[in-house]
């Protein structure tokens, strides 16, 4: 490599502030694993609960998805006692298992495209290449863990997201209009007999030309509060916005009427309010002012197509040099049905943390 | 009002890490203002070419917004000695001269259709409802001043943002077809003659009509190394979309090819890496794996048609009772256009962050 | 100087988590402030309290202290609406009126012993160096301001500091002993009033030598919860330590038993607990664990004496050069009975942001 | 227990700011462990090191100490690479291996005069009562891996503490006069062979007494560049003294000078600045103005007897009922020895973090 000095800046690997998930690890050490800080105590935890949320996101549980088996169990080491939290910190780790380091050799010296390869040898200088590392969306898993605690402070607020779009099919179904139980029905998490129908025949179809394809995660959240977010710039939107676009391949987030929005009048757009507080519209998606009036949160989020193809590309190894490059290895031609729990999980941190910030205060 | 307790979260009025705003005030208190603590010794600051990057926010520039006349001039009160930046905090103020409580006055107690008081109301118990209080875009100004001063954090780095759509009015060109050094020459902000004289027609029809309209800013950035964000959280593209959401009436943010992205193959969404390091396309946006790769930085955020509107509009008041409103005073029909400097004052908060962050490292 | 690179760290003039001051102002500069975010709303503010609280700490209040007049006038800009927080940020601002520059000309170039200008031209490079600039002690004068604010979200809890020695001038009186609410009676700010003159006395004695002294502030505070604090780094005598070491001149925090509590045994230390859980002792001065156990909180902290005399020193220049330096000029011979309301307002801010960061849930 | 609300405040599991060490885990849970994120990439890092540095902080050492043999050994999960940090986060763990829960049967209901569990309840209503839990000072393991693995950024820093007295025995020799490289050679961890004698007796007899003794840890580090610290609040000291603070057992802490030096006058104390701007003594302790100045770092820390002792002592149960104690098991009749390490951990920790937050910025 060609750097003399390196990274020393602050670290990225916290999010929240009154509860707080800090995640390690690496595609291809010995494990991964996190520190949930703030997590209230007195809270009854279901571990096998949190075990089935995690199993939510593992490959391998389709045709649809890689056919790599990983068994992902996760252990707890700290912060829960005789079935409830504490109140001290809630460690966890998942062994990595499945290390065929074979598989990604040559990624010691070659740049794959639209992979994090090049920009972490360029603030890292040093890092673990096999199977990406630290950019590797397996740390992912450990969102799902930190989600899933999570969502057990706000056991009212009930979040589900679903695949709205593969590629070029498209849901436009309203959410009200959906079954929204169904979603883990059909391998392509689209709660939709007949698209998802069409979305699974798309997948098969770019996998068999060792291609890949991307899509729309929808979510919406019922059972809110009024006055979630503080203002100025930790407003709800803003934070779920981070957190959403935190996730590996995501390029877009809208909340509400999003882009379609800026083409309505300003007396098409406005919610009217009840007499009980409640609007009759929603196109503001939950979230006024920065805060939530109580109306269900509704956000879209954009993944790309996953980077890895089986086709060949032309790139460059770390010296410059042209290099055709080939994925061999079992890879997700689409990782929308699998991103659909790691989105409701960065909701669920987003939530729980605003939760507890907008604490009230006895006069 | 019916809260018997009050809000005492944790606060959101700081945005940043290595470089960090905080901004304070109400749009019809005496003054706004903020401070701007992480900024680098020795930097020269040239206090006029930060009060004209505040003067492209102000309203009254056009026909196109509002008629209020704000003579928004910036002090500067600790942090430059002799023309240069001393390291310490830099803190500056606005005043607010053109306090017309009068127009607001039933603001106290009515609840406007997608405006901030109900939430504010239902968070705080007790507000300052005078123009909307904190949660008036007026504070965007303090903005727009610590992004100028951000700015000089970063010189090598180009930042530029224009009106790309209007309600339906849209401008697909790519904005290397584009003179990026044109944008002001409109009042569009639009810098596409024709597309920006449509615009200016839709606006002037929609101001006539009472109602409001929305659109797009699109941005791009030159000049950034590669290396820039930290993972896992704090990715480039992260904190960006948690800086622009966080602007007033904005519901979406997407980074290169963003949802249209998502109907792409994976062999056309791939970004390929040349000898230099550089990439035929740029798909991504600028970010790979959360860090900036060296290529344009390409954002897009959508806004909601402004929400405040002459026609009448049903609501309620704090009690619950039937109310309807008609909008008085003075409003822009479309804040896109004084948009354009505040997403631009965010990105520059975040890029020079980031660029603090990223320190090197001597080995 | 000789730096050619210039600070660009992680700034640190915040405090706080929950509420947050942050501040900002050189001595020379047209004025000193800061921005109080996380108060409550819905607390009613009496200005003219805070304002008494300022004039506690003003010099020129008895032939004791520094002569010079400033007449620290604070006025508020946010977050107070018609007499009550909103829960937005309390921005405040103090006019530096005295500035008499040519006092301090010579400290352009010349390194007071003891004094930050060194360091500061070491980290800096480019510093306010009229009277101090930043590293001056006016800007615990915002200090104050927060702390007082910030007392409101506590008022249950009684704070009380005083000057408990002077140099060689002890007063080794139980806090229990003495009539704190005689603080205020004498100059010297001890509430004992033989000790205070024999204080009184050696203050003018080395006042006259051109000389200064330090001494011990002792502090005690009750009304407090238990369970204020957070395991295991934010612990409340570690928050305390730092918010009292971060004032000027403080080189030493004791708590409870201090450094003399190391010679006790366990037996005679530990505090033995009652049926309703207070204790029979209190040799852990109120913290047990990290956390408060509702005792007295008991603190005591030492101040070196002031650096600036009138005695001949021998130091250097910027460029190394021999100095002899005589300072002229108004200032305090011993700063105790002014630091007093500082130390209480650091313990101000810090209870009252635990006490927010203890917020309860309800299961 | 009396709550029906419990915890849910902001937490406080993670130290610094550039480097950020996060530490969870119960004394009598299956491990212990931490993140350290922020690590420089390219660091070579020898573990056998850091399990080294751990031992030095190992209970059963020799007879001076608890009898209890916990074979500490740390696992590294992640962020090192070909044995070279990759500047992601580096976590480890350290397993609970010897767990007799039965010695701690009686901690469920009975609070212990001057432990923590009193408060615990108090704050969270529900905790892991085994062995203290999170309270017990098995924590402070984690801290001395986070700060050998710190040390590793600033390696020309050399950091030395040692024992300076055992109860009543006194060692005030000047470090200059003293063997630092001496300090492990007796158990007592006191680099003077014969105080180091006496206090070795006089542990001895107080443990054959069935009681307890603090003392004080003295440190220093050199190698040091003037402008680590950051004004106003982070001053140097300041976040030294929280680092110190937030150990089990420490209630003083000093800086230079310290209590001492407020009996000086201010032309004893001031250190003159010579031609090369070091100074000619040091009461400053090696920080002025908040900032180190290049001179060593000079701290002393008072560590109150040991809560734990074979005493019989007076103290209730949750439901306030009258229990005498007697507390049986293996215990450190003094701390002091074995605080040693740690102390040095924290301030490893403190320095580095500094060290990275005082970045140059390259005009």
């Amino acid at each position: 490599m060609r750097c003399v000095s390196y990274f020393s800046g602050m670290p990225g690997n916290s999010i929240g502030q009154s509860l707080v998930l800090t995640t390690y690890g690496e595609s291809h050490g010995t494990q991964i694993g996190g520190i949930l800080d703030g997590m209230p105590a007195g809270i009854s935890v279901d571990l096998s609960a949190i075990q089935r949320a995690l199993d939510r996101r593992k490959p391998g549980q389709s045709a649809l998805t890689t056919a790599r088996k990983e068994e992902d169990l996760v252990e707890f080491h700290s912060g829960i006692f005789e079935g409830k939290t504490t109140g001290t910190p809630i460690a966890f780790s998942i062994k990595n298992k499945d290390q065929r380091s074979q598989d990604y050799g040559e990624l010691a010296t070659v740049y794959r495209p639209s992979h994090a390869d090049y920009v972490y040898d360029a603030k890292y200088g040093h890092r673990d290449y096999r199977g990406g590392g630290r950019s590797s969306a397996r740390e992912t898993a450990c969102r799902v863990v930190g989600g899933a605690l999570a969502a057990l402070v706000i056991p009212e607020v009930r979040i589900t997201a679903w695949t709205s779009s593969v590629g070029p099919i498209i849901l436009s179904e309203d959410w009200q209009n959906l079954d929204l139980s169904a979603v883990d029905a059909h391998p392509t998490r689209c709660p939709h007999p007949e698209k998802a129908a069409e979305m699974a025949a798309y997948i098969e179809q770019v996998r068999d030309q060792k291609d890949s394809t991307g899509g729309v995660v929808s979510l919406v959240a019922t059972g809110l509060e009024a006055g979630w977010g503080e203002p100025v710039f930790d407003k709800l939107q803003a934070d779920l916005a981070k957190a959403v676009m935190s996730i590996n391949a995501v390029k877009g987030f809208e909340i509400g009427s999003g882009f379609a929005g800026t083409q309505l009048l300003g007396s098409q757009h406005n919610d009217s309010i009840e007499k009980d507080f409640t609007t009759t519209t929603n196109h503001a998606g939950g979230v006024v002012g920065g805060l939530s009036n109580g109306a269900p949160l509704e956000l879209r989020v954009a993944f790309k197509p996953v980077a890895t193809i089986g086709k060949e590309q032309n790139t460059v190894d770390a010296d410059g040099n042209r290099v055709v490059l080939e994925a061999k290895g079992r890879h997700d031609p689409c990782v929308v049905p699998r991103a659909v729990p790691i989105v409701e999980a960065m909701v669920q941190l987003v939530l729980a943390d605003h939760y507890l910030r907008n604490k009230k205060y006895k006069a």
